[in-house]
């Protein structure tokens, strides 16, 4: 295997962790075997670079580094990541991509090259970028990446007419979902499903599995306070008069925001780089309307209902919208197509040649 | 490649052109070799297996025969099939399926049996009753085989508000819809896609390809003599009291049903026994609440509208409705979902053994 895509699979072990920083994975080959692995586990905790030296130790010597994102070169809560890997005598640093940050975009790459250290830019970019694509949301733009994640029946709806929650899509779905929920720093609904589901917005069946923050959609506070998804660390996002004495008294964080524009980026400010948006219809819409939605994800399920609601219910007519690099996998009895309506935020592509 | 996977091919070329009669082929293999190929062309044309023996000449003599559907064992419009395989002293008749038609269903079989011909029934058993589909349900249902193509948006949305056709699909799935035209033996629309569209209803870009029947569904015959779905041929279903008079100066067939059942046992009298329904949704929803759907073929584009209708708009809630034998295929841009709602008939699956 690739050793960029083993540096990969480290940093993959941060996802949903790291925020607000990104999930980055390293692996120090040397003589053609992977001697030493790390990955950044959690904000405020070494870097990737470090703990894959530390495994490594004097085998670090001459060997090349794989890292899945340009080493930073400023002190951050962390000394800079170059310094180390010059430090300890690495010969060779394979970069995925660079690093969006202003801060850093070429610096750590340059910094490297500087002290002699061979650098290639470049191996399995786009699965990396793909990757990071919360952290580059938020460094960028300040605000998270939005995927629209949903079950459809073959004749495109997503519940009964009466909104009550239909299990569409098969437990392979399901269960993939739930490793995806495991991955994203926060879940989000709308008020109409908590009323209408109470859901747990749980991750579960996934080893080692840890939930997301919940993000509940809620102009007027309507969420009951025994609502599930209620609890401390969820964020209910309210329009400016809102009455939420009850809901801050349960342990939610009330994020008062005019638009959906507005939200976002209050939730960028609390560090959520990943939003996992699972309905329903009516807030899914309001943010397709807003164009606040980076991501598609869809499960078709085999399956047709006659009557029910689609996943997107603009009140007009909106000319088509393409997605690109669009996948389609069958999971299970379902065919999962996934898309993006946004380009992830990278650095130029001809700078990571 | 398997004998009669060729054989299969075979019956293909009559596939849209020998109504009422099912589509058949047939390969003669001697040696290991095939030395005779025939298939059906066409009701009151020879069958399969006596252009394949015509094919073969004096190589049929010992020779094993691969036809798709049993040989008929009655005099129809031809003398029986099986007589012909026996006189030509063919060895060993391999069928893939059993022949539904009361008149024969086993009888073929057993008739080349008594006269010590060693019978093999079952392989690409499945294959061959798909192939078939349209003849079994006339002959069994005294209707078509309804299948309801459409093309979605990946968020379930066939047209625009205003009813509009969308280019919701690529070419690829574009083009592959016209080879189905060219094999069903008549395409179906409502009259509200002859008002709002007025498609061609042809088939296009197929090398040999010819047009199926056209049939629009117009109980109160609003269609336009001058649409272009009118031709000498077009079946216009009408409610029992519409007014045709100018629509069969134009060469329209009228054909007064009260009900879509009525409709389609009416359709099956005229000798359809294959119908690709194409739209509209109001149409398909209608046929839909009937149960007078029997198989669906969806393209789901990669593209999201927001607002538009959906494949089905029945007016209440239904129970999710399974499909059975689901096949997913990438098309181009595309991704086409195939499902059943009806079994297709056949006889019993023990007897093809």
């Amino acid at each position: 295997m690739h050793f960029m895509h083993q540096a990969l699979q480290q940093a993959a072990l941060g996802l949903g962790r790291t925020a607000p920083n990104p999930p980055v994975g390293c692996v120090i080959v040397a003589g053609g075997e992977v001697v030493g692995r790390g990955f950044h586990p959690r904000a405020g905790q070494g870097h990737a670079e470090v703990f894959a030296l530390q495994d490594a130790g004097v085998r670090a010597r001459g060997a090349t580094a794989y890292v899945t994102l340009e080493p930073c070169s400023h002190t951050g809560r962390t000394p800079p990541c170059a310094d180390a890997l010059i430090r300890a005598g690495v010969a060779r640093v394979v970069v995925a991509a660079l690093d969006p940050n202003p801060v850093v975009a070429g610096r750590g790459v340059a910094r490297l090259r500087t002290h002699g250290l061979d650098v290639h830019v470049g191996p399995l970019a786009d699965a990396a970028v793909r990757q990071q694509a919360g952290f580059r949301s938020l460094i960028t733009r300040g605000r998270p990446w939005v995927v629209y994640k949903y079950a459809a029946t073959l004749d495109g709806k997503i519940s009964a007419d009466d909104a009550r929650p239909l299990p569409v899509s098969g437990p392979d779905a399901r269960a993939l979902v739930h490793t995806w929920r495991n991955e994203f720093d926060a879940i989000a609904v709308g008020v109409g499903t908590v009323l209408a589901d109470d859901p747990h917005l749980t991750t579960r069946g996934v080893p080692g599995g840890r939930d997301p923050r919940p993000i509940v959609f809620d102009r007027h506070a309507r969420t009951p306070t025994t609502a599930r998804a209620l609890r401390p660390g969820t964020v209910l996002v309210t329009g400016p008069d809102a009455r939420t004495d009850a809901h801050e008294a349960a342990g939610a964080h009330v994020l008062r925001a005019p638009t959906l524009h507005e939200a976002l980026q209050g939730l960028g400010a609390l560090g959520v780089t990943s939003l996992l948006l699972e309905g329903g219809a009516r807030l899914a819409s309001a943010l397709y309307a807003a164009d606040l939605i980076d991501e598609v994800r869809a499960f078709i399920a085999p399956t047709l209902l006659g009557a029910g609601l689609p996943a997107l219910t603009s009140p007009a007519a909106h000319a088509p919208r393409a997605l690109h690099d669009v996948q389609a996998t069958r999971v299970g009895t379902d065919v999962l197509i996934e898309g993006f309506l946004t380009a992830i935020p990278r650095v130029d592509a001809r700078a990571e040649e």
